[in-house]
């Protein structure tokens, strides 16, 4: 009888997430379980929060990991700030901020999509036009700070105060900065930010790092109606977290020791020499591809550092370069969602995976295959001139 | 510097969860991660629904484990089945029926509640009398299996009959049940059903196994209204779990593969085995409580096997003997909630902690803290006559 475990592939992680993970986190979650009320599982969690605030680039007394994955950041944002009939004003750039707009609407939030191309940033003029004109103020203006379908790193400067001096909460997804690139909330002034463990932070993916400012917090408590959601409910959840450690829900204490473990490798890195290798690693990886002669999709200005888009050549077969990728070389990238299938890969440098060394794997991984599928064969030769 | 892992206490975790987990279980989150689209973990995700059904009862397609704990279990479970202005009954016998309720109402459902005393268990006369006389069909009717705030098992015979006559789904808390008792999901024609891993199957807290029957399906897809939750809508996540593979949210990997070997661990016992040795240990338990002179709350033929609740005598003060346990014994117990706070203790004997030789710990211990508060030395000394 096989089990489980048998025969278990190693694989490099170079997708859109989750990144490799290091020994040091998958070990950390291999200790003894805690109770999630004891005094010694209570000091992780502080550490944690403490640690959080410090990632995030915040002072706010609300940041805290949610019991769930990034997805559940972005339920609990929705969940929490949007309340029926209220004007939303989601800029979707991607599948995120679309699915950002999507779940606003299932809150019954009355929700206006800025669309923006796939592959580009927005332009702030288009959203203070579209601040400036609107019939019913907006309650939350929405967008996807580092958008993983497409590749683009959204420029954040004067966002914020466009849309304070408009009236309305920033609510910001970081899933795929947070670790890799300053999220910065408290310069930045975000409200509610929301990210995942499983791409800069190198842990594994089942926690959704949160944050929320007072002017979020002072909204929440002016709800007209009860937040639908129990499981995410904040007002609940940071009393759990905050000093008064009133049970809420058993916390996932095996997910809070590698994100301890996890937080802890950064802190020893620090902040900046983290974001300055994630930057180096996605210029390395940029100069690898286009040397290949493959053509990246989103201009250098905006190009997400995690996260690079490169356009499939043409009479190359997606899923088949994909699959011998895996299978021979055990090397795991990403095919691109929606506009995207089919045309796009997402070749991710997080984490651990944003080295030279996982990148240069990446890079003859797929020199190699594509030479065998012929579609860039002259390219490649004239890479390496006989 | 300390590090946040330094001097981890090693605690016996005889509380009302998390439960001891094995070492195989913890240190399968050490196993290398996988991409949640990798045919590696594809394969480990088929296992676990297979496991899953086994250990549910059931032949139901929908079966998967949820990414976040017992509780998003309950949130998902409300979130699918309960709609604006649908009349809803729930049974509450404690905490987690009154909670189940309030989630309930959360999604606009207008909630009656059966109060049922805390420590007793539904009479179904009770049930069909309200079914038979409300003024309003009900379109659910949900309680809690095993309430693991009274240490009440609910027997179920006959009360799926019952609501389903009168027309209504049966939405099932089966967290402090799943590997301990059966829940024989088919058999007892249950509708809707979550659970949680943190409890009798010896596994880490981040998980909510669910399951659904093609009834609770069919009235799912004639809803009127978006499901609110985008993160739990049981009909995009079927789609993942199920043959599809239609990506949804990146799945919590590493808790995954605790589930996968901690289901695998339950296969090797075999479920008759298990369920009896939850029987043996809380007889066990039960039995050496009241040689300690102690009082159980519970009459003996509702009583849950997995967890047990015992009254704190007169004079002895609840925080400082499960502050002495915790601290000289290594040994968790759990404190009462809402009316049973400062009343009662909640001892659980769930997966590993079903055995005699943490029980013979925590009843030494407890013997031994309190002789030195004085409260039961009188029955203390009797259960040991010089």
């Amino acid at each position: 009888m096989t089990r489980w475990s048998d025969n278990l592939p190693e694989r490099l992680l170079m997708g859109p997430g989750p990144s490799p993970v290091p020994a040091a986190v998958r070990l950390a979650m291999a200790r003894p379980m805690l109770g999630h009320l004891d005094p010694a599982f209570l000091a992780i969690m502080d550490g944690v929060v403490e640690n959080l605030r410090w990632v995030f680039g915040t002072h706010n007394r609300l940041a805290l990991p949610l019991s769930g994955t990034g997805s559940a950041g972005m339920e609990a944002a929705v969940a929490n700030w949007v309340e029926p009939g209220q004007h939303i004003l989601v800029v979707a750039a991607g599948l995120f901020g679309q699915r950002l707009a999507d779940a606003a609407a299932r809150q019954g939030g009355a929700v206006d999509v800025l669309e923006v191309p796939w592959g580009t940033a927005l332009d702030p003029g288009q959203l203070e036009d579209r601040l400036a004109h609107t019939q019913v103020p907006y309650h939350v203006v929405a967008l996807v700070m580092a958008e993983t379908s497409t590749g683009v790193l959204q420029p954040m400067e004067g966002l914020s105060d466009m849309v304070h001096r408009h009236g309305a909460l920033f609510l910001v997804d970081a899933v795929t900065a947070i670790g890799g690139m300053p999220v910065d909330v408290d310069r930045r002034e975000l409200d509610v930010v929301y990210a995942g463990t499983q791409k800069c932070l190198a842990v594994p993916p089942g926690l959704a790092p949160f944050t929320a400012s007072e002017r979020a917090l002072d909204v929440l408590r002016r709800r007209q109606t009860p937040v639908p959601s129990w499981y995410l409910d904040l007002s609940m959840l940071e009393r759990y977290w905050g000093g008064e450690r009133f049970y809420h829900h058993t916390a996932p204490v095996s997910m809070i020791y590698a994100l301890a473990e996890g937080l802890s490798l950064v802190r020893s890195e620090g902040l900046e020499a983290r974001f300055a290798r994630h930057r180096q690693a996605s210029e390395a990886l940029a100069a690898g591809l286009e040397a290949l002669g493959l053509s990246l999709v989103v201009d250098p200005s905006v190009r997400l550092y995690s996260l690079t888009t490169v356009y499939i050549p043409d009479g190359v077969e997606d899923a088949a370069v994909r699959g011998r990728l895996l299978n021979d070389f055990h090397v795991e990238i990403g095919g691109g969602l929606g506009p995207f299938k089919g045309r796009v890969w997402r070749i991710g440098t997080m984490g651990e995976g944003a080295r030279l060394e996982p990148i240069a794997r990446v890079l003859s991984g797929l020199e190699s295959v594509l030479q065998r599928q012929g579609g860039v064969g002259a390219a490649v030769a004239a890479w390496h001139p006989a």
